[in-house]
């Protein structure tokens, strides 16, 4: 059973954080879970799942478009391939990805970063690729690279986010051809978590892993997972060359792709959560085979986002209940593959900071919690149907991972947990305020979130302004940007990025679309 | 596994309600859980907690004041008395509960809206005990008879309530020692489904069951349960002759007592989780005992409510991680007791239905679904740390009840929904939006939230309004209050009843207090 790892927690943990503390607190570089995944399909209709993917697979087949090199490594590890559709004999896709590794470190260019992806680990990680930002003061605009930037000192700022992202809004004010050589430098600069790179253009991808060299040393890179890069499936059941390309230039590289086919049910994929699952499956099996035949022992991510979409007006949906319980069988069909997962993160529609926002961001981020995910991309920030970063949720959504931490630790059961001496110091009828085990225990007691008001009433009207969360939140992300400092970069290695961006950037014309 | 029952749920369900279609979706009067519970502990460690529990009743005990029948009660089945207080054998107490059924019907004044407690069935019942209601428009102020049966009427018209409540909150315009007459009056002309009586006073109970028995006959409440009573431990380990007495007219009269401690952790118990759910465990097993020793074989149903305090200021802190990884644990423990489990509803310390309301209640109604429990009280409305009922926090809980019956449906797992036919008809590159499959599927695919706004950013700011999710809360309890039709209820039941009240109300002069 899970609670036996709690033990096994890193011990820089520190929970709690204190509004009135100006130390920064510190969170843990990566949380290891302590309690159980939430399994809820049985072994029977797991196979059922897993041999309609085969079927999928075997009868309807995958398309790979525009990349020549990946028809050519279908047909030498034995594929029926006709024109761009490519068939695969059932079983034959698992024996490929036997050789992925089933946990891997990724780091940081701060040791104490370091992340470990698989197995019980989680990893949170902000939101990802909306054009747009917003906060309570400017309304909607497009992001910009300052925008990027504060994102990434935000992130870098939290004690509950593990990994600083990648596209965490797009930089709409530097060109498209160009930008990828910003956003990682940015990364770099402003965060000294792991990070990740472009997967736009296969050069992008070439670009963003030399960077990474740069910083980190080729070798070392060769051998070691430095960055990441997202690939997403175009479903149904067709892989983009620009997507195959990426892919191949990360594992190439030795580098951890993560493979995401996007199912919204009804549009890319059935409507029913069975086949939506069983079709996701095939899909992200056969991008992490790719990553193999490519280069084998190459760490690859087993990806998922399902969603539904709303039928009356075509509107995808996001926190909704049908995703959220169909992800713990994803979990459930990962894990005996013995992949590492990433999951649906924190998802809303809401075009605010709202009540909306918060609960079907909270549906779908816990059902990625529960499900197994280990690495959780879009864990903070997302609104608008992925289409707005939103500064406020960004900082209320990390509060939210902070309470995971605690979540996550499950129940502790130990002599001092189970207070039976406080039980016969008390007694019947009073209360433990002053009590031995209270003093020793009520410092990492509970969860203490810093945008929560647990004031009374009173209190909260008279004093606090009557502020909703949203408004705490708008003043708790100016706070932090304001207050930020930037995490020390060796000159050299500053320079040295500098110099390639430059050199990358005049080699090139700028391109807008 | 927990998906087998899904086949199990009654045929009356109906999934999705459309806001353009005038006719009144349809409900099921309770879930049956398609999804097994979240089990977090070992047996090694469920085993440690029982045993702590055990020495917590033998060798610290729990007083029982102001009721000397209990204490003979005591005495007769064996326990240690001395003065009030009372220890009890290892063992002793399973045994006395192992009387009590694991699952029972609440009848209802219309029959398919019986609820079945126990098992794999889930009942949403709305929050009680609040002395304040607020909205939008007028803020908050002390609760009314009309705003108790404005809630009544939103309950009874959400398909997605199973149950009317009881104190749904505080009437506070009518005398201390009358408002139960007019609040079981009231669930009763104004709901046809099942409802919970008074525990503020024995008599009271008895009023309550008599009026139960006016509406059922009393033969048939003697043979049948149909209302619960709410009763409260006194905790740390006190149960005061109040509660006591209520408990047994409950039980006297074969009805159900809830048996629900409410543990702050730090204050009415110790501040970590595996001790606190020990506490738990005990003060309720005893009281659900109790019930046994008034009468063998009466109903019971095993309460918890879990919560944690801020440390710093005291307040209590509500929807928290703590106590809702602490939940599962008790569903297990209850579990093996084989009694029908109460765990904990939607709470948030917010004082608006804004993102922290909206975060910390589905946190804490989550864990209710996932522990196992049968019966939820609090489903909908609380807000200001249980002091508040909001009507817009009400119908945007009901309106996660609603999510949440999608989700304890869980993943179907059969041809129709593994859409092997889809992939074949549609193959890769196309969309799903016209084929066979959707057009057979779509209208029960999804969840189609009332109060979320999928809409384009464009469409919600140009057409919406740009509304924030209270917002067009305020709008819909509003107009579902408008539209509210009283259920039938039999002339000479309704006339029997006002003259019970009339004739009780007589015999007592007001009492404020």
């Amino acid at each position: 059973m899970g609670e036996a790892a709690v033990s096994e927690a890193p011990a820089r943990r520190s929970r709690g954080t204190r509004r009135d503390n100006a130390a920064k607190p510190l969170g843990v570089p990566y949380i290891v879970r302590g309690i159980p995944t939430y399994d809820v399909l049985s072994e029977e209709n797991l196979q059922k799942v897993e041999r309609t993917a085969d079927r999928i697979l075997a009868e309807v087949g995958i398309e790979f478009r525009d990349d020549p090199a990946v028809l050519d490594h279908w047909k030498r590890a034995g594929a029926k391939v006709e024109g761009v559709l490519v068939r695969f004999e059932p079983g034959m896709l698992r024996e490929i990805v036997s050789s992925a590794p089933a946990e891997f470190t990724q780091y940081a260019r701060n040791p104490v970063n370091n992340v470990q992806i698989g197995g019980k680990n989680v990893v949170f990680s902000p939101a990802y690729g909306s054009p747009f930002v917003m906060d309570l003061d400017k309304g909607r605009r497009y992001g910009t690279l300052e925008d990027f930037r504060n994102f990434i000192k935000l992130a870098q700022s939290s004690p509950w986010l593990h990994h600083s992202g990648g596209t965490i809004c797009e930089p709409v004010d530097i060109p498209v051809n160009k930008r990828h050589l910003d956003m990682v430098y940015s990364h770099i600069r402003y965060s000294d978590r792991p990070f990740m790179g472009s997967i736009t253009a296969e050069e992008r991808a070439e670009d963003s892993i030399d960077m990474a060299r740069i910083l980190f040393g080729a070798d070392f890179v060769d051998r070691n997972c430095v960055i990441l890069g997202n690939v997403n499936v175009n479903s149904p059941l067709v892989w983009d060359g620009t997507m195959t390309k990426s892919l191949r230039a990360y594992a190439r590289a030795n580098q951890a792709a993560v493979i995401v086919p996007f199912i919204l049910g009804g549009a890319m994929g059935p409507v029913t959560n069975a086949g939506a699952i069983a079709q996701s499956f095939a899909e992200t099996l056969a991008g992490c085979a790719l990553t193999q035949l490519e280069r084998k022992g190459a760490p690859v991510i087993f990806g998922n986002f399902l969603s539904s979409m709303s039928l009356r007006s075509g509107s995808p949906t996001f926190g909704t209940p049908e995703p959220a319980i169909g992800s713990m069988v994803v979990g459930q069909l990962a894990r005996r593959l013995n992949l590492p997962l990433r999951c649906a993160g924190n998802f809303s529609n809401s075009k605010l900071p709202d009540g909306q926002a918060m609960q079907e961001g909270l549906m779908s981020m816990l059902s990625a919690v529960h499900c197994g995910a280990n690495f959780i991309l879009h864990s903070a920030g997302f609104l608008d149907g992925l289409l707005s970063m939103s500064y406020e949720k960004f900082v209320m959504d990390a509060d939210v991972c902070g309470a995971l931490h605690s979540y996550l630790a499950g129940v502790t059961v130990d002599d001092n947990a189970l207070a039976l001496d406080a039980f016969l110091e008390v007694g019947p009828g009073h209360h433990f305020l002053g009590c031995d085990h209270t003093m020793r225990n009520y410092q990492t007691a509970f969860w203490d979130s810093t945008l929560s008001d647990n004031e009374p009433f009173e209190k909260w009207s008279e004093e606090g302004g009557s502020t909703d969360m949203a408004t705490r939140a708008n003043r708790q992300w100016k706070k932090t940007l304001a207050e930020y400092k930037a995490p020390p970069l060796d000159e050299g290695i500053d320079e040295a990025l500098c110099d390639y961006m430059e050199r990358k950037k005049r080699s090139m014309a700028d391109a807008w679309y």
